[in-house]
């Protein structure tokens, strides 16, 4: 039998909020039926499987009463989709996009159309999960392979990761990677003044919490030898925030001597003409790969690159990919050194970094391939000589260019008055940055013409002269760089052939596509992630992600040309507040560990203001996810861990008793809800209430906030302050990795101490420092969890997260006969997610990576594996799928568990078995050779709707422990390949 | 060896045609270079290969200097990517998008977003070829299929094909059809006068050739018995133009009495609520699939649909897919009754159909998919509750409704006049059509509001009356059906499972990709088809066919209204005459055979003018494409075959022999250029002359015209008319089988005839009728043609003919040691394309087909097979294939050679081996069981980068013959599969 549909019919009545079809206006474009996956034939059914005669039964079995929310969700009735996309389009050309030549990290680019439709606007890219299964993921994992080469190469640095948040943060990881490299003890780090400010007020905002002090100085002039007991490190910025491209080799060499470390932030584009930082001396290099293809976006996302020397490889923050071997020695990729990054070393932590910006650096990677070193430098040299035509042009019009003779793409120009020129270049629809009263930035990118270089000559003519011949002005420009000699670039980069094949669109429309045709993601099938849920990622959602009125603005835009953004967001909020119960709201973090990051900062700042700067003790169940500990680590806390009882909920007697020994300096419990077991713990008022009597603040780590909405809030639980993954909750896809946001809502008494921006104004009135480069972080993704939020309604939400939790429940119950479940409550309920345990066959040779990888066979990405507790495997199915797809995972688990019970009976063998030798790739599956003490049909085929539709692992399973002993983070050369 | 990166590092040095980079400003987004696949260095390898110094040595080698074009075109130079949509976007905003309610077959509707993005913005669907290598295209058999499903389901007739080009064509095929069935005896077509008047006035002018007589009347009046002699077919609309729903049953019988078929042009969207068609006895029924999820786009391109009895189904126009099964007898979908439609009957043919609407078919079965039979019902009963409230409002004003009682979502009303209701309509933005100067139609569609049906109302209120209250009309509102209870459908519709199955957005998304990962497309590799031009179809010519202020404009909108359009189209008009040489240009048909036919009838037509209407003899070479001399017979010519010498050339003699012979009578010559064998032969300026001579116009069929471009013209040559494939030439994607567009060029003297139209004015001052329902055809597909000739610039243009040739060369040369190549030059030179020859091999057993089901196994598409010469394969590589990409279709070819000689040399089984065993599928290759006399690896991966890289075909080799003799056209029901 094959080709089967095997659904039944089932008639279209979905879960139905709006009102009834007769009533003749409805539109009928409703989207919570469509998001929701089961429809009412579908929930009945599931209902019965999970013994509720009604979805409130099964509500009241799952969630302590206690804490259900008196009142219905005020956010207004879901918005049917072509409606919503009219209404949004109408808020966004509220948006002025002007000519931006305001630089400071930040430049626009040329987006090749191919790139943006293939990978951005692509599905089977977007809805892809970090690339944690690496027999499914081999394109994405190839594509970070791609980044990291690219960014060694330009850096001129040999290990690279796979992205970071931003250039701000990025900054603050190199200063405590110097840190870190002087094992703490140097607490001096140095900042030249000429520094992008966002990025020195980042790395302030880091700097607190671990003592480090940092002098922001004037670099060349800096005494480095009489700080060498306390220096750690020092950053520069290339070419400088004023646009001048210094020469920082001897001034490294001192700074060695004084035994610092150098972190420089630079920028690619710069690097194809300028000599690379790591040939200089510098020890880090750091940045935004922004204008490498990726829109402006009103700040992001965009990845930051970090690149280091080899001897701080294992300090790197954030994932790295590398080069291993499958188990038939074939070259595969995967995640290296996971152990670093996953059980981040807690209470030492500096870094928290976990969701980043794998999409973008895909982009990035892919504009790289795309143009290929000649046309990377072609770019470069073209906006470089255009910056020199408009630098000639500015003297020819007796105005001094500050930084002749030494600027790349920006320059600055010394006027009488600042915001006159500003004000005149407004008129052309032009936006120019004010350095000083007397000095103006104008910064370059690969997007001006020259009509562009003309208008800006204008806006720098004096009153009444004659205008300056641009063409003149080219035909004169010399042929040379208008930087130091010896700061020429004279390296090669991008030789890899990756770089150097796919210039064609066709060619390179194939090879996005071939990687895409390795990768499983949402288009495929459910992705059960536990923790992390993975939803609908609805179409009508990111269709605006990509218009130009949201995607070509600078984040430092006039405020008043951002009028649509702010209508937007300021809705946002406000839905966010509703649904937290909370009064104040931060768009600010960008991914949920700075969420966590934030608020916790937020309370230091309250208790500061209290005066009480000593309470820094922060409990955190023993359960809780990684990042908590290493958030409370880099807020400058000392870490309490606080035990679970057997069933996995917090231990309220170890609680009270933590927290009462600890109330002198008690600051903060974290707490996440569901707990990451996905139980809604009947204590947790109690545990909230505790906390505030020890006058500590409630964090709540709002991961699991699919399984509330609706039904409860944060703030009616007891919690002060909370983060939101948008990226889970609120439909932002992970992208394979990022990018993602995590905002925090608080309390009133918190809001004072919202994060704050050093150019655009966010935050309270005593805001602490900025918590990423950009004021609202990643801006441009927030019109997904705008749109979802709208589409939905309150009711729709509501409606949602029921459907989450039934889910959640009848899978459970379909599973409960064949595994133990770990943690459900005194009625046998689950939250949103749930524990199967794989612990019991260990012994017997079957662990959960053999059950993970098997999986596979049938087409399925793994749940969470071994997290939170070892060797268990934990199921999120989220609202979105169906009862056939859950009853396709369900059968799948329940075929594997057979094959388990082969194993445990012993009749077939322990290590030669269709689990231990899962995956089977389509290599192994048609190799003439077969020896496998089972059929090639059982490993490929172990049910039979997977004839019709299967993904397939594209290697085999991937030897973690190999790739790590020999390190690789770079594409291997094709003689490598060629040695298999 | 596996995931082998092949190519070595090659310098970014493309096709350069712009100025050099150097020049300061010179945009670096140039298109040219990304559009042609070989780069410099590719190009002079290539140029070695085939034995030429530059390029113009292999141009003299190839094109007769004779013919070359004395001058470069005069197109500008190639605008950047960037700058080009910036531009476009500019003239599309001069279209105005008022809400439309002018009806007349088509109508607004809510295009899914997930269909949007992943089928419409998707280039895996949209590069797709017509499905005749069926082991590669099972993803959208399946969805014509659907199509297919939803038409016989909607119309009640059992059989439905897989697309028309337009509603006015499609009932021109069922007046064909009834006349066929009638044995072309009965010459009388009746037509009530209530049919669009696009429709009636494309049957009248397909009717004139055949000497059917149209008679347009009050259809219920209408004496069918006085007719019984020449009554061949009526056709009916239902609901009519004016928007009544009669009750068609006892016409029918009375039409069935006098011996005529009905065809009744229909609206699916209607027939949700309408008793079908096939209920009341019609015989056909067709129409406009597009108010299913397709936008208005201006006229096209959407999909028309044709259903008819069991009797006719030999006699059905265009594709038809059906069900049959694969070597492993397992049910897979491919074309049926193939020998009707390749081989169209020539002389004898009524339909010269070969590109069809697929794309716009998925769509449409897409949109009934993701809606499901519930879903699409309640469209259609808010649609039509909302024109019951409008009728309500109308009358409470005092107006009447002429079709009170019997409407479905269109109202005629009565008014004073009709012209200042249409412009008080117009203050509001908003469009109304004019039935006659006191009547006024309104038709609603889906995505009509409450406040469209006020604003509605407010354009239907007397001056100074108070305003309808729309709550209390819809409150008022009857439940039941203003048409009589007896047309009420009571018959379900789209009952199988595929249409109750996806109707989350998540799970639509997943069939979609579902049916994509089984279809190979222009994202994998190469399609080498000859005659058919599968180059790039780049994104930036994609991308603004889905703006809106393309896509939301009605084909009959005000012309003042469309002024983006219009300046669009006449500048794509221009450049066509440059490159053609000729001196007007017709953009209404919509595919080349659309194309052929018009010019052929514009030919008659100025002979008639001429007094020379006794010319009816078109010259057609043996080896001209099957829809010439179809073409010809529907243009009612007398087709003469002229013979082709052993070199595959005209046969010089026998067409001066045939141009004398008829000289009298002669009409025309169809003549393909560079021939259809890929020749460019010398003799072809002197043919023209010869029909010249004789008072023959020379029809240019233009399907190869991408191997002419600013080389050579068709007017240079000699030619009066051609046409031009855009969806070959000028970068129309095929679309899986359409759309396309083949507007015609011609001189100066035939100008005046191009076609008209009866709604919008279109052609010369002596137009022929209209060839297409819409006056520009496919409107919204022609800003790809036109930025494609923008993008590339005369000489981008000419570079990428350049390019053309040599690839076919350079192929065929690498070739010639293996295969022996039909049909090259004295200096053994071919032109865009070339023929492999594989009859040699046939007596061995091994034919045409084995090789091209061979091919798949190498991940490749097919050539042409066995077309224009049975058992040989015509490849044309097209410019955006770089020689990687050749060489890897080379080798394979190679590889294949080898496997050959094996049995050439009996070293292997004639009847069981690796080519008449190909495709190997992935179920064939890791069966458990192995019984063939060669390796799965051999059979799997006989290339080693096939490891890395692969489409694997997901059928085995298609058996045709069994599916015609079982023929089945629509979903098999879920127990046929289980019978397997
Ligand atoms: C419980 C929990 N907290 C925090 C995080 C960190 O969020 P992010 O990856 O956005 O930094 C996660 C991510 O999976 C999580 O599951
Ligand atoms: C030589 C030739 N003429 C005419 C046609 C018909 O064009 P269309 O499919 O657009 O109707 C084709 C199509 O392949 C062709 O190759
Ligand atoms: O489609 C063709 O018939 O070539």
């Amino acid at each position: 039998v094959a080709n089967v549909r095997l659904s039944a019919p089932k008639p279209f009545v979905r879960l139905q909020h709006t009102k009834p079809v007769h009533q003749v206006f409805a539109p009928l474009d409703t989207f919570a039926p469509r998001h929701i996956g089961p429809d009412s034939n579908e929930i009945q059914a599931m209902l019965k499987q999970v013994g509720a005669k009604d979805m409130e039964e099964m509500l009241s079995k799952t969630i302590p009463s206690s804490i259900r929310s008196p009142k219905p969700l005020a956010i207004k009735e879901g918005i049917p989709e072509r409606e919503l996309l009219g209404r949004l389009k109408a808020i966004a050309s509220k948006n002025k996009v002007h000519r931006s030549y305001l630089g400071q990290g930040y430049t626009d680019t040329v987006v090749p159309n191919v790139i943006l439709r293939n990978v951005m606007e692509n599905p089977a890219w977007y809805t892809q999960y970090t690339p944690y299964q690496p027999e499914i993921a081999q394109g994405r994992l190839e594509s970070l392979i791609n980044f990291q080469t690219m960014v060694t190469d330009m850096t001129g640095l040999p290990i690279a990761n796979a992205s970071l948040l931003d250039e701000g943060t990025a900054a603050a990881e190199a200063m405590l990677m110097t840190w870190q490299a002087a094992r703490r003890k140097k607490n001096l780090f140095v900042v030249d003044e000429n520094c992008h400010s966002q990025t020195i007020a980042c790395l302030k905002t880091r700097a607190e919490s671990f003592n480090i002090e940092v002098v922001t100085a004037d670099i060349f002039n800096y005494k480095f030898d009489e700080h060498k007991k306390d220096l750690c490190g020092v950053l520069l910025q290339y070419p400088n925030a004023c646009g001048t491209v210094e020469d920082y080799e001897a001034l490294t060499s001192s700074i060695h001597s004084a035994g610092g470390q150098v972190a420089v932030a630079t920028d690619l584009m710069a690097l194809a003409l300028l000599k690379s930082p790591g040939e200089f001396g510098a020890d880090i290099a750091l940045g935004n790969a922004q204008r490498f293809g990726v829109p402006l976006g009103f700040g992001g996302p965009h990845a930051a690159f970090f690149a280091c020397k080899d001897e701080h490889k294992r300090r790197m923050p954030g994932r790295l990919v590398g080069v291993s071997k499958d188990a038939n020695g074939k070259h595969a990729y995967r995640l290296a050194l996971q152990t670093r990054e996953q059980h981040i070393r807690r209470e030492k932590a500096t870094s928290n970094i976990c969701t980043a910006q794998a999409l973008l650096a895909n982009m990035s990677a892919m504009y790289a391939v795309y143009h290929g070193p000649a046309g990377i430098k072609a770019i470069a040299q073209r906006i470089h000589n255009m910056t020199a035509v408009l630098a000639a042009g500015i003297r020819e019009n007796g105005l001094v260019v500050e930084n002749d003779g030494a600027f790349f793409d920006t320059l600055s120009v010394k006027v009488d008055s600042s915001s006159s020129i500003l004000q005149k270049a407004l008129t052309k629809n032009i936006n120019l940055r004010a350095i000083n009263g007397q000095t103006v930035g104008v910064t370059l990118d690969e997007t001006v013409t020259q009509a562009d270089v003309a208008d800006l000559l204008e806006v720098f003519a004096q009153e009444g002269a004659p205008a300056v011949s641009i063409d003149t002005l080219a035909s004169a420009l010399p042929q040379v760089n208008s930087f130091p000699i010896q700061l020429q670039r004279t390296s090669a980069y991008l030789e890899h052939p990756i770089f150097n094949s796919h210039h064609s669109e066709t060619e390179m429309l194939r090879y996005i596509h071939h990687l895409q045709s390795k990768d499983l993601s949402l288009v495929h099938s459910m992705i059960p992630l536990g923790s992390c849920t993975m939803k609908l990622n609805a179409t009508t959602e990111m269709i605006p992600i990509t218009w130009a009125e949201f995607g070509n603005i600078h984040p430092f835009a006039p405020v008043d040309q951002t009028d649509g953004y702010r209508i937007m967001l300021q809705e946002l909020e406000k839905d966010l507040e509703e649904i937290t119960g909370f009064d104040g709201v931060s768009l600010q973090p960008n991914s949920g560990a700075q969420g966590e990051y934030a608020g916790l900062r937020v309370i230091r700042a309250y208790h500061d203001a209290r005066g009480d700067s000593h309470r820094n003790v922060c409990l955190i169940p023993i359960s809780a996810h990684g990042t908590n500990p290493a958030s409370a680590a880099m807020a400058g806390m000392d870490v309490v861990i606080v035990k679970c009882d057997e069933d996995g909920n917090l231990d309220m007697e170890d609680l009270k008793t933590k927290a009462e020994k600890y109330k002198d300096n008690l600051s903060a419990v974290m707490i996440t809800y569901p707990s990451t077991f996905g139980m809604f713990e009947r204590g947790v008022a109690e545990a909230c209430e505790v906390i505030h009597k020890y006058g500590g603040q409630v964090y709540m780590d709002g991961a699991n906030l699919n399984a509330q909405i609706g039904l409860t809030k944060p703030a009616e639980i007891g919690a002060d302050v909370c983060h939101m993954n948008l990226h889970k909750t609120f439909c932002i896809p992970h992208g394979g990795g990022g990018p993602g946001m995590g905002p925090i809502a608080c309390k009133s008494h918190l809001a004072p101490y919202l994060p704050g921006h050093p150019v655009i104004t966010t935050g309270g009135q005593n805001a602490i420092g900025p918590i990423s480069a950009a004021p609202f972080g990643s801006a441009s993704i927030l019109p997904i969890s705008w749109a979802y939020i709208k589409l939905m309604g309150g009711q729709g939400l509501t409606n949602s997260t029921k459907a989450a939790l039934l889910n959640a429940n009848y899978m459970a119950s379909r599973l409960a006969p064949h595994y133990e479940i770990l943690y459900t409550n005194e009625n046998g309920m689950c939250g949103h997610e749930f524990i199967v345990d794989i612990r019991p066959f260990v012994d017997h040779g079957v662990a959960a990576i053999d059950v993970a990888k098997r999986l596979q066979d049938f087409g399925f990405h793994s749940p969470t594996m071994s997290w939170p507790v070892t060797n268990t495997l934990m199921i999120e199915p989220t609202e979105s799928e169906s009862k056939v797809e859950l009853d396709r995972f369900c059968d799948a688990m329940i075929v594997i568990r057979k094959e388990i019970q082969a194993v445990l009976d012993g009749s077939v063998s322990k290590e030669n078995n269709v689990l231990v030798n899962a995956p089977h790739s389509l290599e192994t599956l048609m190799a003439d050779e077969w020896n496998k003490p089972y059929s090639r049909e059982s490993a490929a085929y172990p049910m039979p709707y997977l004839r019709e539709k299967k993904f397939w692992p594209s290697v085999s399973r991937v030897d973690d422990a190999y790739g790590d002993r020999n390190l690789m983070c770079t594409c291997p050369s094709p003689e490598e390949y060629m040695d298999q």
